[in-house]
């Protein structure tokens, strides 16, 4: 692992690291922040996952989630949202191949040799942090932004017991039934019966999430018809989640929206790190 | 004046904005951000200076000023740092040409037809913002980083009653014994009796601040032998200056360095503009 950088931030660390993944066979950025309370123990961890287009760059510059992390003792980790390289598949959309992983593992050609960010995101970056960081895997909450959220729910519900709480920033919940979605699930894993169960709505409908869950989407979402918050939302009430799903009036898609609820998102998650 | 974006953030409205500037003879974008407040009455207003390769768009995405600004109720413009486009000249250096217009108004060829940001930023731009925007100009505070602390507290000095408090982060503080400083002035002014009175230990060591000043500079800043901290720190204290200059330990030159202090800078301003 090669440190990139590190800036000391709210009295802790702002780093980024590079290592060769084996998951995705090519080199991975990520970012993590520590607060000042990890010089002394292991602290607990938030990951964030980012949207289409993102690096681990845009959420560690822009979301401002640093002070509250840093106020509550916790840490941030930003992974990227997919393989990178000149070597690695991409297309010329942007959502779709390099900085589009959708958090699934690509069985599909060209896609199958670099594009598998669950098990990098849920396997190989885990370890990776565990033992490279002062970090208490034991105590370990997820939000993501867009193509995160859909990350980080659908990671919530599957590895069960592996996080106390998840939350989202308009979130991609209902994935088979969007063009944000179907078109890349189309690519990376082939005919629909091939599909794995990646698709929030449709773990909300089984399962559910044992912890609490909080989402924020905009009322003023320019990508609102492509989230299926409906569906989710229903999906929620059925199943008698406990949860809060926050619809905020005049919000968009951007980070100023992720920014301006971001201090709600780590207290929450704070509340159950430290339970 | 053309709304290039506005997105809801904090509450308020972070919007984007782009004007034909008569001062530097192109268009121009800032960025302002209004707190909810002023759907009501108009606001006080913190200026953003910003650094050396920044527009007005660094300091709006990556200093975290907004969550501070709207709860203090105060609007908050970000200027770009020099006029742009293929029609005006630039250098290949970082820190000459487009990107680097150091607060002044160039008289030397090629930069004299554009390069006029001391009129733009303390005369034209105001005038569009007072006329557009629901702030009271009667209530301003200037901050900056860098070159746009050099900015900052040369307007706030030489702009005498016009600014109520001033801080900088990391601010060049004695440009005529700087790299940062005698190269730009050299192109823009030429021969050294022509240039102007911009340096701010020396309006320190004349007539100084008619307000409290607060300077943060980091003590592992990268940059730290360029900004002159030294000569301003001794002209304060000669000038038993109202004000504090805090070394903070380990922070450096970044947006990392100037989130983590932000909180305290609004506070500060909210001080002044609120008496």
């Amino acid at each position: 692992m090669e440190t990139i950088s590190e800036n000391k931030c709210f009295g802790g660390t702002q780093g980024v690291y590079k290592h060769s993944s084996d998951a995705c066979n090519c080199d991975m950025t990520f970012a993590v922040f520590l607060p000042e309370e990890a010089e002394f123990a292991p602290v607990p961890v938030l990951w964030f996952l980012s949207g289409l287009t993102c690096t681990h760059e845009n959420a560690m510059t822009k979301a401002g989630a640093q002070v509250w992390a840093a106020e509550h003792g916790i840490a941030l980790v930003f992974p990227d949202t997919s393989p990178r390289g000149k070597d690695v598949p991409d297309d010329e959309a942007y959502d779709l191949g390099q900085g589009a992983g959708f958090y699934i593992d690509a069985i599909e050609d060209p896609w199958a040799k670099h594009f598998k960010m669950w098990t990098y995101v849920a396997e190989e970056l885990p370890k990776i942090i565990g033992a490279n960081f002062a970090i208490n895997m034991e105590r370990q909450a997820i939000t993501g932004h867009s193509m995160g959220g859909h990350g980080a729910l659908t990671m919530a519900m599957a590895l069960e017991g592996r996080f106390r709480s998840v939350s989202a920033f308009a979130p991609i919940c209902n994935p088979t039934q969007s063009d944000w979605g179907r078109k890349q699930f189309a690519a990376y894993w082939g005919d629909e019966q091939s599909w794995g169960p990646h698709d929030a709505t449709l773990l909300m409908q089984g399962n559910g999430f044992s912890g609490p869950i909080l989402i924020d989407t905009g009322t003023d979402d320019q990508f609102g018809d492509l989230l299926g918050t409906e569906a989710f939302a229903a999906a929620m009430a059925a199943q008698r989640q406990e949860g809060q799903l926050r619809l905020q009036k005049g919000y968009d898609h951007s980070y100023f929206f992720i920014s301006t609820f971001m201090e709600d998102h780590v207290a929450f998650h704070a509340e159950a790190l430290y339970a």
